[in-house]
């Protein structure tokens, strides 16, 4: 389940402007919640059962290592990045269970922790992780997706050219399905889809600094609304 | 109900890179399909009658001007930045008169037209638009709000300055309600949470061509999940 990190990266790493670790390197030791790894996702259930089925799958899933905080508009989820992704996997596909037509819109962050201001010291490095590896769930997901680089000044920055590497890897993964305007179209096992998704944002963030990738992954959807 | 671009802009415009239309500088007549303006929203509807709700509340609403394309997924709204803001209006108020909870999970782009690579000549200026006014419809929407200015390289770029100075426009406005993890949480009428995160996306657009923006909204939440 895992999508490798390839040598199309390596194209885009001759793009970036943002490799140099500057006087500042302390990135190597920074603990995932100080870099701000996290996720915030809204869990969206098709059915008048809503609050049972969010409720259920959200307290079946293991939050150990992880800082949770729901409120009425997102949930956030703190912690390493295969912790993320693994929570991430279980409520969705816990909510799956239950059969009702869901949308989750998830966000993905890194390198830029706090809430208003990134409180990172100028010049530190961009920090990557190792891909994250998700259990196959047996939930077919579909879903857009957007990848966005947040690069500063450079002489040769190109935010487009990490994009167009993580949509090349994601293909080599089997898992692109088309593009769509503003968004890249996945389509397989929800953790297929999920860790596409994360892979290209771990990937990228070993090259940029401030990372972000949006997602909205529809599961059990109906053929009444779909094309 | 108009967020106004105040000067707190000019602060931002100072460390932008991309405001030199160089020798490519069609933008002014470009249409916007052709300069690639439009939304990509998926709205839920907590509610077993969740097809008919949606279905009605995009039949309703006035699609002049627009380009609209519903997949399974998501929808696609292109055209003027003010008819593609209208209609989301109208699309969630009229969803939100059915008194279900839903939320919608809303990206608005612009300077990145096509699918999968943005068909514009390199160096294109920077293209803005008018801000938009969106009439009040009595519906509280509670909304996470991201705004991505995707700067190339530059000598003194800085992607955070003009997210600042967005949100600052927005605190101006009153409807900023606080800050998470990732997000800026706007409370208000639903139009003016619209109005607000379109008129951040439409003012850093005038310095930065392709610029993104995330807002998830929620309405009519029950208590149950509140916290």
């Amino acid at each position: 389940m895992v999508v490798p990190v390839t040598t199309t990266r390596d194209a885009a790493r001759g793009t970036d402007s943002q490799t140099d670790p500057g006087p500042v390197a302390p990135a190597a030791r920074m603990t995932p919640s100080q870099y701000g790894v996290g996720a915030r996702f809204t869990l969206s259930v098709y059915d008048s059962d809503y609050v049972r089925i969010i409720l259920d799958a959200l307290a079946a899933a293991d939050q150990a290592g992880l800082t949770i905080e729901t409120n009425d508009i997102s949930t956030f989820v703190g912690g390493p990045e295969q912790r993320v992704l693994d929570f991430l996997r279980e409520v969705i596909a816990g909510a799956a269970g239950s059969g009702a037509h869901l949308s989750a819109a998830i966000l993905l962050s890194r390198g830029c922790p706090g809430e208003l201001a990134c409180e990172l010291p100028a010049g530190v490095a961009a920090l990557g992780a190792a891909p994250v590896e998700l259990a196959a769930t047996g939930v077919r997901a579909r879903a857009h997706w957007s990848l966005y680089p947040l690069l500063d000044g450079g002489a040769t920055g190109d935010h487009m050219g990490p994009i167009y590497a993580a949509i090349e890897d994601a293909r080599a993964a089997g898992v692109v399905a088309g593009s769509d305007h503003f968004a890249t179209r996945l389509d397989g096992d929800l953790a297929t889809v999920l860790a596409t998704a994360a892979n290209g944002w771990i990937g990228v963030g070993a090259l940029v600094q401030h990372v972000t990738t949006h997602l909205t992954v529809s599961v059990n959807s109906p053929s009444e609304i779909t094309e």
